[in-house]
């Protein structure tokens, strides 16, 4: 309605014609108010993906890959196909003609190959490669259709370790389709001139998000309209949208993707995946709609994994522990295909490793591996949970090599509040790294007071002494928010005073609505409360991105306060005409247009009434853009960095080999808090997948391929017994300059650097420096590490085994 | 996405940078291209109100009364309550927080006592006024619980006859809530220089729209979304919405309404009825869908009835048969309750009744009556049809005193061309009633000249000599479509370079979308194929007006095209840049833009390619209004008038009563045609109306108020039996000055002047000059007139009692 803005912080200004001054805010940014998202949660009202339902439904069971690496010789339908309630089964062959699923905008050529058909082409990549789809009257009836489907496949030998040297994956296509090379300075002068180098082998293992809601999706072809919906969306709407589309030859307006609730995101839900394509194409088809939702032992071998990686890196220091260049190679095991993402995991890795440190110099080769296993690709935190684990591990060996305290090493190289903004000549995701602001000393600082650090290390020596295994690690990291390069919002204010906020961003439980509902009420003067966010919808607004990469809030929540202003400007124009007053002497305050100093009695008008004014059946709408609307666009040619410290304090049972994480705190400057307790919510909760992946959850294979963690017997998720009491300090220090609330994002900083934190407090456990190289930790990995430690060092009390 | 634009003619040129010059436009605006609608109609694929189903339905089921006026003593609902699958049985009292309908803007004050609760309040006024409603699990248990609920009703003597002299309809209502008047001109100078006075008493039946669709609508709450939905929607999507979301105490933004296909609408359907908010309000409260469709007996019962007027009308002429003055009282028999439309079709019937005539001095009373029957509003043609026989009656009478031709008694007091525009100091519907172009004398001439006037004439008398009852009937009517004030449309061209167009416009069968895709396509150079209309879903545009008063294609139409130039214009900017040439050498043809002259290797580019080009995703599109998106907006302050004349030819069974319409002529100056077969089955299908309340169709009822016709054995639709040939005649004579194609509507001619024709085609048959005075005209009062005539007229033929 209105016209689109792009605004320089600096223009900004002038749309904001009467910007609210600050004591007359309803200052809801910063409070933990009450999420808008609870209410239908609580009362059981919640609409999931397997809530949604269609009269004269069909459903469908996907027939997956037994074997991890085969060629399919031959699949016999006949008897599902005369099962009870059948409709339909299909095979490769009756989707030939459907492209493979994409990936999203890369800079690394030549992946197509690898990309993902929605059901297998003649070869069989991975255990759970969907191989074949039956559509029956119920699930139960699929499921037992789909045991019939006979697949006679010949098995080849499965490629599982991406440290093997490159090879044939099938004919044509390598293991090793390509490798990403980054770098700057003159590294070999730097090993030339290094007094020491640390080199070190480290490896994090396969786990990944595992959402509570397993995939699901309702396709249903409305023939009357011509028209294609998709319910069960999440994460990636509009692209998913505008990809499904023409993969199916139909034009992208001609099909909407829903998102309703979502039962956890992390990366890994709302990615395209080959079972959503077939639910459209089957209701396309079929003409009757179809549902699907995988089981938890679908989820945990065929929706994405993460993290694998395989490091060897080495440090070139000076001798007071001064970095003065870092070397890394890694093998990025990818599994069967190149899912969604291409090799951004990897890319990241490369292009994200070092951190919060000064490095002068430094050469990366990330070597991308495709393995027999599930394919990967991002999970909270992607490629920074798995390099902090990397670069804080080093900065331990570069303090144990040098002599010094691990938090002094970390000093001496920290980059400095008066270094920022920090361009590193770098990039990530296709943007330049520059870091944007930050004090990082100051919150290691800030850290160690809040655990009052000298008391702290006197009560664990004193522990030690006395025989426990505890320890104490410290972990320091960068993460990475806001990415651009655009968004939008559109916000109308409807006749009776309440607000709809329109937005493409995704909400998989992170608070969002909240969030921008907050931004707008305090943008605005209004409550919080008569905001209503419309998400995830791709009928109500033509461009969005969904949930990802931390960016919901930063270009979201900038967009909507861009809105939130020229919504307030247009209001308080009308109410200079309707009430007789200068626009500079009006404010709006709980929804109410009035004077900003003055008595009851100098007149008042509501939002409500301004949008009756605008309503174009009213003869005073003309003149003035009919409705009062506006949208907000947000652009931004670079990402923003949140930065953070883990501290974890854990102790191990010498019997056992169990680890108790007694205690952690996480220290996080997300710049500007818009809901503390939103953001403290995401850090325990991204917490717990970072000790996952630490100590706890692992995706294992037998020497065939086969999957050795396909229910939650062997894929061990944290739950609230092992979850440690949790410190949450949040700061606001370092506000970005690159969105005018300094906004940064928050979901992945409980994450990042819980695998590191538990190795340095492992090792100081143990008393091994650098004993721990590998994630997770295992208890037969700790029980091998203390019979390590020998005999001598034996501690002395005998009770210790009850501990974990 | 872009600003709105109002836009006079002139500021328009200034949209259009490069307009396509007519040779290079697809010239698809009068063109009979095939209609958009029908590929899903055809292939049994449409989606009416009984096809939208949900899980979890109920259905409802009405408790009607079945006497016409009533104090309600007891309901007695315990059995239906008991019976078979029974989730809820409500009466008034449940319901009775909920205002009553509401009616739209009306001049008029005080009828606010008249409005119809959506469950009778302890009284009932016709037979059919709903009382209770059932909510079941399926239709046949609705119904059979609704048959057990025992209402006991102390029977009223029912008010019947809106000629009636005035009284109490209720304690506190009058009979008569208003009457409304009109004129301008000294009325008594005219009637006292008057050579003569022609007076009549002439009355239009009862009757209405029936649509093959009964009504249906199905709600439908989202808990999860707080969201409340109602399918079945038709003509007013968003008034409804607003309006019923007021009266459930939620704010507009919480409900939506979707319009699927509509088998007919006619006026009738998509207003807002009780049924309407009674299945909103159950799904809000009992938490299921619920579902309510009309049987064809409640359809005729309960949906409005309309036309039923009783005129006494006079005019002044001088001794050429010119009018000096005309004066009229009616009676207009409402029903028992004021709808949606309050007074409208009185008001427009007392506001344009003069049709194409000059008239010095006219003065209208318009007595609007509450009477026991089914609630009238508007129908095809509302208070035209009506006034349209009643003047043409009139100008019959004219002539027949003046002793001249009744062709020329018109031409002699028809408005010139010269005066056009032609400003008549009344208004109709709130706005000033300007006919704004016309050349009726003109359309008179074509008519005669398409009729070969001589030789049919020479022919029916010749058929009159041999002792036929055949006889010829002119009419001569103006009509008004195009309402203001405003319109919308949103238009975008998807990456895929397919177009989609949202309107707030309503699609009831007229070929709406076919309209507007061929306007947006002519002024674009696409294919008109690639245009999809989005219309009435108040979720995908904030504003809208529906379908109704002959206005889509003249502001939808206009604002389409607006929209259209928009898009063309940022198309050809874009175009302009990466072709390197300036805008005026650039045109589009077929979707691309390529240079007006010059050959093939002089590069184009696609309209996808600028959809790309300017995705928000797309460096590219900085500094551009993102997406290839723009809003057209269209005001205007003033009806337009098309015009035209009906020629009947009719012949009369002696013996039976019976009428065979022989041959009937349209003629109808739409100003501009956008497709003319679809305008031809407009009026085919509106004259089918027309022949039905000449001829036909009749509400009837009994002394006590129970209504005779409540099923198709006695209400007798025209079906293709009864329909004779139709000869459309559609000129262009007379472009409106008010939008810039010319647009005139085109819904309501084939209906207005059915009546008048006929009644004078009777009266020539017959032989008997003002013989008809009474619509419809039934065999029986055919058969009392013959017997009027007597023996010495008796035909010659023996055989002719074969015809009809």
């Amino acid at each position: 309605m209105d016209a689109p803005v792009r605004l320089t912080l600096k223009e900004l200004e002038q749309v904001d014609i009467s910007p609210p001054v600050e004591e007359e805010r309803d200052a809801v940014i910063g409070r933990s108010v009450t999420r808008l998202e609870d209410p239908p949660l609580v009362r059981g009202e919640g609409c999931f993906a397997g809530d949604v339902n269609f009269p004269r439904q069909l459903h469908m069971r996907i027939v997956r890959s037994q074997v991890a690496h085969g060629r399919i010789r031959d699949i016999d339908i006949d008897a599902a196909l005369r099962a009870p309630g059948v409709a339909a089964v299909w095979t490769g062959k009756d989707v030939a003609d459907i492209p493979p699923i994409p990936f999203r905008a890369t800079t690394v050529k030549g992946l197509d190959p690898y990309c993902q058909p929605i059901l297998a082409q003649g070869v069989v990549r991975y255990v759970g490669d969907p191989v074949a789809a039956v559509f029956a009257e119920d699930p139960y009836l699929a499921e037992d259709a789909a045991a019939l489907v006979a697949v006679d496949v010949e098995v080849l030998p499965p490629i599982l370790d991406a440290r093997d040297a490159p090879g044939e994956f099938l004919p044509g296509l390598t293991t090793e389709p390509t490798v990403i090379r980054k770098g700057y300075g003159d590294i070999d002068a730097a090993f030339e001139q290094a007094w020491r180098v640390v080199s070190l082998k480290l490896s994090i293992g396969r786990h990944s998000g595992v959402p509570l809601e397993c995939r699901g999706a309702v396709a249903r072809y409305d023939a009357s309209r011509d028209m294609l919906e998709m319910h069960g969306a999440a994460k990636k709407s509009h692209w998913n949208r505008d990809e499904m589309s023409r993969m199916l030859g139909r034009p992208p307006s001609t099909m909407h993707l829903y998102e309703g609730h979502v039962g956890g995101g992390f990366g890994v839900r709302g990615e395209m995946y080959p079972e959503d394509v077939l639910v459209c194409l089957a209701a396309l088809r079929l003409r009757r709609p179809v549902k699907w939702v995988e089981d938890r032992r679908e989820n945990l071998m065929a929706t994405n994994h993460s993290r694998e990686q395989y490091h060897d890196i080495q440090a070139a220091i000076d001798e007071d522990g001064r970095l003065l260049g870092i070397r890394n190679i890694f093998y990025h095991s990818q599994g069967g295909y190149v899912r969604t993402h291409g090799p951004r995991v990897a890319d990241m890795s490369a292009g994200l490793l070092l951190g919060p440190y000064r490095v002068p110099a430094y050469q990366v080769a990330a070597h991308y591996r495709m393995t027999n296993k599930t394919p990967a690709a991002t999970f909270r935190s992607p490629g920074r949970y798995e390099t902090t684990f990397v670069r804080e591990r080093l900065m331990d060996a570069v303090a144990h090599e040098a002599g010094i305290d691990p938090l002094e090493a970390r000093r001496r190289n920290l980059i400095g509040k008066e270094e920022m903004p920090y361009a590193r000549p770098l990039d990530a995701l296709g943007v330049d790294v520059v870091l944007d602001s930050g004090d990082y000393a100051g919150l290691l600082d800030k850290t160690l007071d809040r655990l009052q650090w000298d008391r702290l290390r006197g009560e664990i020596q004193a522990r030690r002494a006395a025989g426990e295994l505890v320890g104490v690690g410290f972990a320091m990291f960068v993460e990475k928010s806001g990415l651009g390069p655009s968004d939008m919002v559109r916000l109308t204010v409807d006749t009776s005073g309440n607000l709809e906020l329109v937005t493409g961003a995704g909400s998989v439980g992170q608070g969002m609505e909240t969030a921008l509902a907050q931004i707008c009420a305090h943008e605005l003067g209004v409550d919080y409360r008569k905001v209503r966010v419309i998400k995830g919808r791709t009928d109500q607004i033509p461009f969005g991105n969904g949930a990802h990469a931390s960016r919901v809030t930063v270009m979201s929540g900038s967009a909507t306060q861009i809105a939130a202003r020229k919504i307030r400007a247009r209001a308080l124009d009308i109410g200079s005409i309707v009430l007789g007053l200068p626009q500079d002497q009006l404010t709006i305050r709980d929804g109410r247009i009035m004077p900003r100093t003055g008595g009851d009695d100098a007149g008042s008008m509501t939002l409500a009434q301004v949008a009756q004014y605008l309503h174009p059946s009213q003869k005073t709408s003309r003149g003035h853009d009919p409705g009062l609307s506006a949208e907000g666009w947000f652009y931004s040619d670079h990402m923003n960095y949140p930065y953070g410290v883990h501290v974890a304090q854990v102790r191990i049972d010498e019997g056992t080999g169990g680890v108790k994480v007694e205690r952690y705190l996480v220290a996080y400057d997300v710049g500007r808090a818009v809901n503390p307790k939103m953001i403290e919510g995401q850090i325990i909760g991204g917490l717990a997948q970072g000790l996952g992946g630490a100590l706890y959850e692992h995706f294992t294979y037998d020497e065939t391929g086969q999957p050795l963690a396909t229910t939650f017997a062997d894929y061990t998720m944290v739950t609230a017994h092992e979850m440690p009491q949790v410190d949450v300090m949040i700061t606001e220090d370092a506000p970005s300059p690159l969105n005018p609330l300094g906004l940064k994002g928050a979901g992945e900083g409980g994450t990042n650097a819980a695998g590191a934190a538990i190795a340095a407090a492992l090792d100081d456990a143990l008393g091994m420096p650098g004993a721990i190289t590998a994630l997770p930790v295992m208890p037969m990995r700790l029980l091998q590490l203390l019979a390590q430690r020998g005999k001598a060092q034996r501690p002395n009390s005998p009770n210790d085994s009850k501990g974990a």
